[in-house]
């Protein structure tokens, strides 16, 4: 079963709404590598918006090298010379940090931040959304953050808590896509396998029987199973096989295979 | 506000599994930068023990850059010449699919995964658990996957679906540690169902490896299976037993009824 219509439509928008409306801004970025690895889990996740604030070397051929296939993010990237520029525009900023600092700035898990913008993109209409990452070494300044709405923190190990740059962009930009119905998108991908299976029924319940009478007698057959008392074996072949849910395919190989096992044993008794 | 006492306490548990009882394997990984990478991912989120199978360079100068503080997982990492090395033990393989293929294996998203893995903690005791990763241009092979419970994809822009390798492991690694921190671990299954399965640890790799090979060489004598050309048969048959998810129990019964098959056929042949 497809997704209706409507959803579909709906996550289109929101899609949408993620490539157009969502900046990722990385201030005072020292290495062009974390760069190009931005932009690409960026693309990745279908954000296309970069702003470099002050990037110590930009464009480079580390940046490009990293990037891979999402040079275009590059090319396409708006290169500032302070913060004020990059947030232009933006009614909602976010700030990525890695301590959890005194701060008054409530303070969003990377999945509460994903819900925190489509709440207020359908709360509120149009606004674009800034997400800031700071320095590789530093994080942020306080200035900096006292410019933003909210902050996103990363659940880390206590112990080893500095993510590279372009991993906290990665994970921050999944919860988004995420958010925006990543996770409809595999459930639908299920419901195509399902339909593929589909193609693929389940065996019935009296293909099962006579599957199981056929496993009994095989089984007695080559001497594995008692006849007098096969019942506690065979109700945990039951349960065995059940947990499996063969399609009918599979429970022809299998019934060929007893068949075979069956044909072996008795060109081995005497005629 | 602190949490309760007793929630700290399943919090450590739940953190402690991670670290000991999660594997990070990559498979046949090219660039040794992407190993450093994946190794601080891991560190960040709490996992510790790594599998490298056949990697091209290692150790190798970019690994450690990449991985900054992680190079304690570097040099704690487990080098293997072939997967069965990598997963022998593990009762749950997960395999990383950007293709969303078609295939039968079960699909998670990573957030599935992370719950997948922690519900089969909570009901079946302490197995390791091992998430695979091909190589950065092709993946994992059909023969690897083959050897998956469970596929794991990133949702992704379908335009630009390629991960770097280092970003997958992150995402993947952030999911379980979320789970670890936030979802309750309601399992919906009955204590005595608890009990049971605790008492029934799952077959690990190494088990069914030898379970298929045991399988293949079976069918061969008994004349079902081709032995020039046994793979699609046998490929089939795995996904059937990966889906059941066999006992350590089940797996002997297996066995035995193998083994009990090939003496009533070797009965019939020619002294």
């Amino acid at each position: 079963m497809s997704l209706p219509s409507k959803v579909c439509a709906m996550l289109n928008t929101l899609a949408n709404d993620l490539q157009n409306r969502v900046r990722i801004v990385l201030v005072d970025t020292s290495h062009a590598g974390n760069i190009g690895a931005a932009a690409r889990a960026m693309k990745n996740m279908g954000l296309r918006r970069l702003y470099l604030v002050n990037p110590r070397l930009f464009p480079h051929a580390d940046a490009t090298a990293r990037a891979s296939g999402a040079d275009d993010l590059l090319a396409q990237a708006t290169v500032c010379t302070d913060l004020d520029e990059a947030l232009a525009g933006c009614a909602l900023v976010v700030g990525a940090s890695a301590r959890l600092r005194n701060l008054t700035v409530p303070l969003l898990d990377p999945r509460q931040c994903a819900t925190q913008v489509l709440e207020e993109w359908a709360a509120a209409g149009d606004h674009e959304v800034a997400i800031l990452f700071g320095r590789e070494h530093s994080g942020l300044t306080n200035d900096e953050l006292g410019r933003c709405h909210h902050l996103v923190h990363i659940p880390t190990d206590p112990d080893y808590s500095s993510l590279n740059l372009a991993a906290a962009v990665q994970v921050v930009s999944y919860e988004l896509r995420m958010a925006c119905g990543g996770q409809s998108l595999v459930a639908d991908q299920t419901e195509a396998e399902k339909a593929q299976q589909a193609d693929e029924p389940l065996a019935p319940a009296e293909d099962m029987a006579r599957f199981y009478a056929h496993l009994e007698q095989t089984l007695v057959e080559i001497g594995f199973l008692d006849p007098e008392n096969p019942r506690i074996m065979m109700r945990r072949l039951r349960r065995l096989f059940n947990r499996a849910r063969p399609h009918v395919i599979e429970m022809n190989i299998l019934r060929g295979i007893l068949t075979a096992s069956q044909k072996a044993k008795r060109a081995a008794e005497p005629k």
